[in-house]
């Protein structure tokens, strides 16, 4: 990879993060462990990839750490965000009966836009601005395991319409069609939003949509617990909720 | 290294920049990439050890993140200070005809204590709100390259007096007296503050001390260029300012 596009990623993650919550992003903090040998000039091309990226979204690069060590290159980035004066929107507030709403199309990002997306911030903040978001979360292990922290958070279930998932073109489309929907719910690293509303705001916001980017009402909110798929045969298929773990052996 | 204590060490060295610009630590982002085979009971420790020097300063955790790789542990902290209604202290004010004062004693400080020194916060604070610190900087590279940067900032020099330097008591007693001030000078991880005053703030600090650490006046700034250490013969060496490089082999 592009070390331009490394650090272009770093903060474009902790952006769509920040997005997830419809805050704004201020101020950054990036700390670096560099390798020893061709340290200097790959840290350069990092921050040039990163800084670009904080300009366009009048982020601060307030401060870090750089070391060198004889290990692998290490990025964290610590980024602060704001909330708007309408608050801040958290993956806890689901309830039965919502809409569940996701911008953009899915699938298949690994193919290259894993590195090159732009994060959903104002997409956000004009969702945040226009309608009652009651919850929120960016789409960066896929759509059911994502999905899936927005029901263990609010208590809830959901069914999703597999007909109404938004494939995105970079997913094969030699396979077929329950393929391209598994891909879709689970290849991850999409970095759009999803989010749920009231069957009022869904409406509104699919007539007069305040934002660029394509939404689609892929699903709704159920009291039922767990995730279920709706095929389009009609069929209802349980989605095993796995959530993500840390790859701990021991 | 006991993991506690590693995680102790990364939040004291961060309470202790902080303490170097007399502000007030008051949120940390702790951000761990783990070894995949035992990572969970590694995090666990490392934060246990974290978790009470930060309740110990006031400082919450709030938020950071967490990752497991193949590859060496690896721990980032950002910490967020806020500044006195006194404002900020920094390593760029120093005037020559200061005079220069460090806390506590030097050298040695890699046989035990760089894992359980208590970072000076409170000692700076009370510091500042007794007097006008020109300049001050926690001492981590060691006396001669940290007060280096101090003198490089504010486009002043130095004169040192080598028997005025206190010598911790790790320091080898078996040594000769210079090699013993070489330590003093050169070890680093001490943690101490070095910081100037005017003349008039040194004798009122020295015989009214604010803190319960000794207090040393170890030198001046002269309008010369570099530093220079006087030895208990009266000789003058000039100390090469090698600064702290990062490690580039290429």
């Amino acid at each position: 990879m592009e070390p331009e596009l490394i650090g272009r990623k770093a903060l474009a993650v902790n952006l769509s993060d920040v997005a997830a919550m419809a805050g704004i992003p201020r101020a950054a903090f990036v700390s670096l462990a560099l390798p020893k040998s061709g340290g200097q000039a790959l840290a350069e091309q990092i921050f040039h990839g990163l800084q670009s990226l904080a300009e366009e979204f009048e982020v601060v690069v307030a401060g870090g750490d750089t070391n060198t060590w004889n290990g692998p290159l290490v990025i964290n980035i610590t980024l602060l965000g704001e909330p708007t004066a309408r608050g801040t929107v958290f993956r806890g507030g689901a309830r039965a009966g919502d809409q569940i709403v996701v911008t953009g199309s899915l699938g298949g990002s690994l193919a290259g836009r894993h590195l090159s997306f732009t994060p959903r911030v104002s997409e956000a903040l004009a969702l945040h601005a226009a309608v009652d978001l009651h919850s929120m979360i960016d789409l960066s292990d896929g759509l059911g395991t994502d999905l899936g922290h927005v029901l263990r958070a609010s208590g809830v279930g959901a069914v999703i319409n597999a007909d109404a998932l938004p494939i995105h073109c970079d997913v094969d489309r030699g396979l077929s069609p329950e393929q391209r929907i598994d891909h879709a719910l689970g290849d991850g690293e999409d970095f759009e939003l999803l989010f749920t509303v009231s069957p009022h705001d869904a409406r509104q916001l699919l007539t007069a949509t305040p934002i660029d980017a394509p939404l689609s009402l892929i699903g709704e909110i159920t009291s039922a617990d767990g995730l279920v798929i709706r095929r389009a045969n009609g069929r209802e298929e349980p989605i095993r909720l796995a959530g993500w773990q840390h790859e701990f052996d021991g």
